[in-house]
């Protein structure tokens, strides 16, 4: 059988992360680059010995075009795409896929996860969350997926915004209550490296333990003393409000448990 | 050189943590277990193969005292011992020093670490915060501590309060973001577990970026849209509140960014 033929539009971190992880598998071939930013893509597609152009006409005819744009750039671009009837999927967890300009087939390919630039991520276990319109579409995207990672989920438009609600409290709001220690940690004179450990199994623990379970804490047993201290101790009034409002949450999730 | 003798007070999940810390090394010994929970206190003994006792006045002679109690009954525990001038040190992050019985040498012996039962944690990353009324009982802890750790840490308890508060951010406050995933979850119909591959990486990125850099998502970006269309989708009025709390104090934080 022959490889799939993919041509990734853009040139930033996803696509890197896409590139590398395609990169690994003979079953699909990626094309081209496309991308207006000349020297990022250039470099990109010289890095993995692959045809790049910063030309909307020049775009190479493939399988599957992926958009790995800024999610407020998926519409403007599929409406530059010059060909017509072709399979062109974004990457966004918030983006609808009827954004995605009329005259090319709409689908969908969201990977569930956080990626960090230069760091090269193992997609064998990144949920990849597929969206077509015809069930011929979704075979194509399946098969792209399936060449990155083991974990592939049909999730229309509706369900993918529940689950990129979802993602914004474990990931985006997780990671403020990091920078909220990191904060804290500078004020405090404290090294927050030494938190790391403790990071990392609070990560850890919710694969063995449902959350609600692994709660511990003043909040959690209704130590008000401990609460009242630490409240004094924060002088910012942002993050006074937050730990009352998320110390009251986590005493109506215990309320509710039993 | 002689070991370590220690003596451990409580058999709940810290007291074992702690016992099997300690069984890996030879320079400390840890003589007896001392629990009122015969059963719980007794099995426990019997798998390490040390001594067990349920009686205040059976516990034997040692060079420090640990009490893995919970933090409520610390200072009962501390003021029921009828031993005189020896160190005992609480293992809790928000108890002061002070609550501990006079009559005997105060210490604190805290691992920054959360401890799920029956999950055994390797001590070795875990930084162990110490304080101690004297020089002398302060080497004392010091050296239980290296006994299992590699990060051993002098934190006086005005300290320490600051420390756990932020233990509260990182550990207590996020495993609640992970609640709310849970429950969301489970109201969307969706699986929880394909987070874990996203809560992991949110956990491991802020070991090579700055949490506040690490931050994405709606609030982070500025996208309005997106942040309603979240709000509509969720049901529970504390849960809509949190939504917009943590969303506005990310947005505080971007906006301090430069």
């Amino acid at each position: 059988m022959k490889a799939l033929d993919i041509v990734i539009l853009g040139s930033g971190n996803l696509a890197q992360q896409l590139l590398s992880a395609f990169a690994k598998n003979k079953a699909s071939n990626v094309l081209q680059i496309y991308s207006r930013n000349e020297s990022e893509g250039h470099e990109l597609a010289k890095s993995f010995g692959i045809d790049y152009t910063p030309f909307v006409d020049e775009i190479k005819n493939a399988d599957l075009y992926l958009l790995a744009v800024s999610d407020n750039a998926i519409a403007q671009v599929s409406h530059q795409l010059m060909f017509k009837d072709r399979l062109v999927a974004h990457c966004s967890g918030s983006t609808p896929m009827e954004v995605l300009a009329p005259g090319n087939r709409k689908g969908v390919f969201y990977p569930l996860q956080t990626f960090t630039k230069g760091v090269s991520m193992d997609f064998k276990n990144i949920p990849m969350c597929l969206e077509s319109e015809s069930a011929g579409d979704y075979l194509i995207l399946e098969f792209a997926a399936k060449c990155i990672s083991d974990k592939v989920l049909a999730i229309d438009s509706n369900k993918r915004s529940k689950l990129h609600l979802i993602a914004v409290f474990v990931n985006n709001f997780t990671n403020h209550m990091f920078s909220i220690g990191n904060r804290l940690s500078n004020e405090f004179e404290l090294d927050f490296d030494i938190f790391h450990p403790l990071i990392e199994q609070t990560a850890n623990k919710i694969k063995s333990v449902e959350p609600l379970y692994a709660q511990t804490g003043p909040a959690a047993r209704g130590d008000i003393n401990t609460m009242e201290k630490h409240y004094s101790l924060i002088t910012d009034d942002q993050i006074k409000k937050l730990y009352s409002s998320i110390s009251n949450s986590i005493l109506n999730f215990e309320s509710e448990k039993f």
